[in-house]
């Protein structure tokens, strides 16, 4: 590091719209670049990456009070996957979307053009980086890769929580990326919020990532949409993610429910979107004691940083105190007792609260009740009945994950619910806890708003790269002058759909 | 038709709600529905349209001004074929995008559950129809389609131009839609101004659709975007549509080149949302003679309605009476002869016009001279060299289309220019032209703003079934309690992407 750090100061506005035209111009090369050039760029940022891990673990955990095992260091690990994940996805050529319909004189609509269609970059990406995940949501996360795979350059607002460690994974990635042979500009970096906002509204910028909070993405995302131009805005925001669980789960694997939930609710101090923060349970359910005992069990964690601690408190104690909530748990349960006390400092480990309301009052105050609080605690809500539940799930806010812990006997109730669980959110979960997203195909971390702004995308998993393509058709076009992929040749070998035939 | 025609009265406030609400309860049946239902709705709302083909085309003659022959008939035609495309696409399954990732203990990231991916219905889908496209973009439109197809309830906002023939469409569909065991709600109507934003900002509306002028479009997405849980907001807003000619192409063709853009840019009165509103010839093209003479052979023609009429003219005026443009044909040159008089009757028929700039007094001008006119009107700019027409390309607005005239000796200079293009648009035409838009698996209508508020999506073509879907997965689930396309034994057929292989 240099006498002066980086991160200490606010990116200017001149210093911005340097980065961003450095961004533009990355782009006209990355847009003639190949996928298997790509792939070499991926392959040795993940590399890289993986060379510096210790000394990257060992700035986050100093960054983020998070624990450098087993978390930081499955983060790092994760962080290095997703990078190969999105290298593997280009080989595949499936992102392209190819389509080749010939020319068809007798198309019923009237005589058909030859006309092909593939996907392109769309330009550079503005990437908010997140709290809460200091190494795989951030500088060289998993917007990062999605934007990189998909052939468009990153500019990224670094997270004020973690800047040093900000600073010195920019500065791996950026070598990598330039040694491997990408061109200058392909990722740049900003600090400080105004250069994100000045960012933003650059007209070089061409789509944007968040993860974050609702009010501070809503804030980006009706910025990016009063642009003269608008742009797509990726806005991961929030969600409460409800579970419910049935009796005879409950009857059949309680204790392990229990355990579960805490575990999961309390997992890396409660900063996860997929937090589950409304627990359904059947009226009666017994399992209070149990429910405590894991909770005592629990110890008492630091939170990221200052304003995350003071949001916590803050929306701790409008829960606490909400006339018809009670407290399952005491802080007495856990080690170090620092709850919701106005004046804790920053130092301060909080241990998890565990709240309860019966179904009735949740029902009169949805607004004060079904909202995501940040940090470790969550709320049961106790139903009467099928028709009950039904009515409570009536009323939640849509998010990103919805869970169920039922039987295979349960199957009926279980159908009737499921369409409203499908309304609801993005992904479904059987048995399982929301936390602890994996990466593969197959995934999708997404939903309705207030989830994200854009629920027709995922921000995680291999289809993510879809938010930074944009597709292009060719009309007429002589073989020599199209694009690889629509070259009736095929030279790439992609997955094409041919007149209509895959 | 009863006493009190539909379309004469606004539709009130309480009536929108009434509508909406019955869309979200149909909404609530076809997330239920199989594509193969919903097959069947498609194929009788097409065969019902196709038997009253012939009162569509004399209602939509009568209240646009367009012409029964070729025009309207052929727009039935298309308008009848896109119902049934889609058909074929949910036949094929592909827009399901389902994925299969079973549990794999030993995935690099850690042991992966098992988890499992397809799209579902977004919900109910606000259609605002277009005023150019009285059949295929209106009533039981493209939108409308896409949307029925995907399995959205489709709440259709009428358009004033042509409320008659709005009403009888709708008519016509919904009783085949029921007849055909589609729910009640599945389709509703709406009329008047008011009612669409009252539509739009209905929290039971998910997505909207919109054609129309890039200020209809930006009014209505910001109202989309400024609900407390905004929507995806799909606008085709606008387009000029450069024609790109090089010297080769005009000594080996200028005189088709000629006609063939007269021909182009007076289709429909030039109300296309793809009419070549820019013309790029080489200076000393001496193309002049054969230009007016093919606008010579162009009869008058009225346009859709007086307020389009009105738009045409003022857009008209600011072009002609500009310091650096010069008018290359004289109203005189056609048949009758109104043109930009403001005094000028609604019946006027408008004879088109053409201007011509040079490439600096155009550079010089671009936020006056690189606008879209909706009319019979076309901008001819004259550059000097390659390195001219480069600043020029380089200076244009985003649009849908852009068409490039040229040899294949011509390969070099058109290499250098495509990734220009390809930025500017969504859709590369090569010795063709824009208008005229084909619909199949590889159509793309579409590109950075302002062609549309979403580049990501196409409005036309099957793949614009993919705005009104969104992706869920669900993780952990037993075979019988999966949907169909992801159970392990693919009762449907569809294609799949299982453990990352196609």
């Amino acid at each position: 590091m240099t006498a002066q750090a980086p991160w200490t100061e606010e990116t200017s506005a001149s210093e911005v719209d340097r980065i961003v035209a450095a961004a533009v111009e990355a782009a006209r090369h990355l847009a003639q670049s190949t996928p298997a050039e790509r792939v070499g760029w991926l392959d040795a940022a993940a590399d890289a990456l993986e060379k510096v891990s210790e000394e990257l673990v060992a700035l986050a955990a100093k960054e983020t009070h998070l624990p450098e095992q087993p978390r930081l260091r499955g983060e790092m690990v994760r962080t290095v996957f997703q990078l190969r994940l999105f290298a593997q996805a280009l080989t595949d050529g499936e992102f392209l979307r190819a389509a080749v319909d010939h020319a068809e004189p007798a198309w019923p609509m009237g005589p058909r053009p030859d006309i092909r269609r593939m996907t392109v970059p769309i330009g550079p990406v503005l990437v908010f980086t997140a709290s809460n995940f200091p190494l795989t949501l951030s500088v060289a996360g998993h917007d990062t890769a999605a934007a990189l795979a998909a052939g468009c350059p990153a500019v990224i607002k670094a997270h004020p929580g973690h800047p040093e460690l900000s600073a010195r994974t920019f500065e791996v990635l950026a070598q990598a990326l330039t040694e491997a042979g990408a061109p200058e500009g392909i990722v740049g970096i900003v600090y400080g919020v105004e250069s994100g906002v000045t960012a933003l509204r650059h007209p070089g910028i061409a789509a944007a990532a968040f993860t974050g909070s609702e009010a501070g993405g809503r804030a980006l995302f009706d910025i990016a949409n009063a642009r003269p131009r608008p742009i797509p805005f990726y806005g991961e925001l929030g969600s409460v993610n409800p579970v419910v669980v049935t009796e005879a789960a409950i009857a059949a694997r309680g204790a392990d429910i229990a355990t579960g939930y805490v575990g999961s609710f309390t997992l890396g101090a409660g900063q996860f979107c997929t937090k589950p923060g409304l627990l359904l349970l059947p009226k009666g359910h017994g399992l209070e004691e149990q429910l405590r005992a894991a909770v005592a069990s629990t110890g008492a964690q630091q939170l990221l940083n200052d304003r995350i601690a003071a949001g916590f408190r803050a929306g701790l104690s409008r829960l606490v105190e909400h006339s018809s909530v009670t407290e399952l748990t005491h802080p007495a349960d856990s080690a170090s007792s620092e709850r919701y006390t106005p004046e804790a400092n920053s130092a301060a480990a909080f241990g998890p609260t565990l709240l309860s309301v019966s179904a009735d009052a949740f029902l009169a105050d949805t607004e004060s009740l079904d909202v995501e609080c940040f940090g470790p605690v969550s709320l049961i809500v106790e139903y009467d009945g099928p028709q009950q539940l039904r009515a409570v799930l009536d009323k939640l806010e849509p998010g990103l994950t919805a869970t169920l812990h039922a039987e295979e006997s349960d199957a009926d109730q279980v159908r009737a619910l499921l369409p409203t669980l499908t309304a609801l959110s993005g992904r479904l979960i059987w048995n399982g806890w929301p936390t602890g997203i994996t990466l593969s195909w197959a995934q999708q971390h997404g939903g309705p708003y207030p989830a994200t702004t854009t629920p027709q995308f995922t921000s995680m998993g291999t289809a993510a790269i879809d938010r930074f393509l944009r597709p292009v058709a060719w009309q007429g076009f002589p073989e020599a002058l199209l694009p690889e992929p629509l070259q009736d040749a095929n030279p790439w070998g992609v997955p094409r759909r041919v007149d209509g035939q895959r």
